[in-house]
């Protein structure tokens, strides 16, 4: 089975969550400066948001290009990932009208979490799948930044309850850890 | 007439409705955990539609990679059960919002009895087009499944109006019994 | 250039249209079976929006088979079609609010002939480019229909200020005119 | 790294940022013209914002088309575009309930001048990733217009503050601008 229709599906549910998460910052009911500042939470953790699924989508990319056939666990852990992404507008949503509570912080954090976890699922589905070749090597030469997110997050779901604005700096490291190689790599 | 814009088509009508269910999850009004718990029975909704979708997706997909190709009839029923799937958004916020009650357990279960009803049709609409070859009867393979299925949702239709947790223990029989193999699948 | 991003992206947008115009089946506040009745003129309105996008999927799919090529001005013109499109969600909600009113009912049909004006565009638009081959002499063999939608949406709009359901019929009537000789091709 | 799958995920984003644009467009609560005629502003608001995305989706096309391969750096910039994009629909409704007012006029131009911003960004990342190559020649032949948009939408920022109406005149411009030489190439 090839990757083609597995890759245009993912793309397809990835690109409808990053544009429907722009819901989540609601119209403010008057025209004034005032309303517009209160968006800035809201704004933040929107481009928050949308930066980790564009994270999630060029690592999905790179990691699709590694393989060359899907089984059915392949395509039900891809689907799974999909699942804790598409919680993301929601979490999204509910940390915007609560910026800085305990809740809605350990909400947003932990669905990061689960999607990150089930990444990894994904990439463990596709090695059982495809023995570890050079080509896969290549993509999952970041395992690592893999286990330190995932660590970054558990801590993030933790420390929303003690001091939220410490899950926040976590969250926004794991985004510019996952962004500065890329950057590099630019001539 | 080729297979490949009626894949993209249904792919891209499959994704904006297993994304735009997840909007039946309202974000709710204030950020505590009892808020939260609250939103548990249209969380498990969800899960229910997002995997039925899901199963949906996988076995088109199946059954388009054993049709090499399709005529106006086969078009019109794949639209037929595009149609019934995406009723799953309404049906799910409405048994979201009433949980263990009679009409929206009954709707949600019609909905998914039209829809795999809708699905049967396609693939009698593709065996009539193609002929019974090889590769569509790999395909077709689990067609006592599909007669299971809508034998469960039309019980679940009844069971709302007695006892709804039985027809929701139907719903995820059916989630099971679709997992399960291709689970087994899996290295 | 090719036709292959232009399909792509005309998929994306109709598959869009036709998934959110759900979004007007408002989820009523209580579970009562007279609750789930009072949506069935919405739910009649769906359906009819449901089939006219297919049908315009269908047809564009015909078309775009029929085109090698495409220059600026066709994709000006596809995109004036998908604007007309796009406004079928807003005309079906307005009009599952107020069934039966005339100005409802007149921007619901006006809507529609837009877009069969703005079809007619983007087949003239192809048959400038293409000049007039076999193949898109085929696709075009059904202008005579073409003609006829227009005219029937004209009149609809005409009749939703003096008895709209002459309209409702005159939407139907054309919906059932494109169902018809395809479904004729099914063996 | 080909340019397929970044065209694919781009005409998804812009496919749904496009559809729901028309969100804005609220339904009135009545069934009166006078409700109708009260919908013009954002009415037209809207065909601005299509228009304008529309007009990005063929040009994204037509430097896609100049542009062989992607590196990470263009993945990031073609992101950022995006991101400004998927911040129409929020801006076309802010506008569309305060036309005529200074800071929904602003705002709404300040996102297609960052959106404007961002595409320069992106053409800047190819040149430098592919080299000034004839293809690509061809298709930046138009750097003229982009630097005139730029400074436009800079304008039309500033005049929101001193008479809104000169604001919408420059967005306007700039729309017939792109729109008038691809019409010339019509037969």
């Amino acid at each position: 089975m090839s990757t083609a229709r597995l890759e245009a599906f993912s793309d397809g549910v990835m690109a409808i969550i990053i544009t429907i998460t722009v819901l989540s910052i609601r119209v403010p009911a008057d025209a004034t400066f005032s309303s517009l500042i209160s968006l800035l939470p809201v704004f933040l953790i929107y481009i928050g948001s949308f930066q980790t699924i564009g994270t999630y989508w060029n690592n999905h990319h790179h990691l699709m290009r590694a393989t060359s056939s899907v089984n059915a666990w392949v395509m039900w852990t891809n689907l799974h990932l999909l699942f804790w992404l598409s919680l993301i507008p929601f979490a999204t949503e509910w940390l915007g009208d609560h910026f800085g509570e305990p809740w809605p912080t350990a909400v947003y954090c932990a669905v990061l979490l689960f999607a990150a976890a089930a990444y990894t699922m994904l990439e463990q589905a596709i090695i059982r799948h495809q023995g570890k070749d050079s080509n896969l090597a290549t993509a999952l030469g970041n395992e690592t930044k893999g286990k330190i997110s995932l660590l970054c997050y558990v801590l993030a779901v933790v420390t929303a309850f003690i001091y939220p604005w410490i899950s926040y700096a976590l969250v926004v490291a794991v985004i510019v850890m996952w962004f500065i190689p890329d950057r590099r790599l630019a001539p």
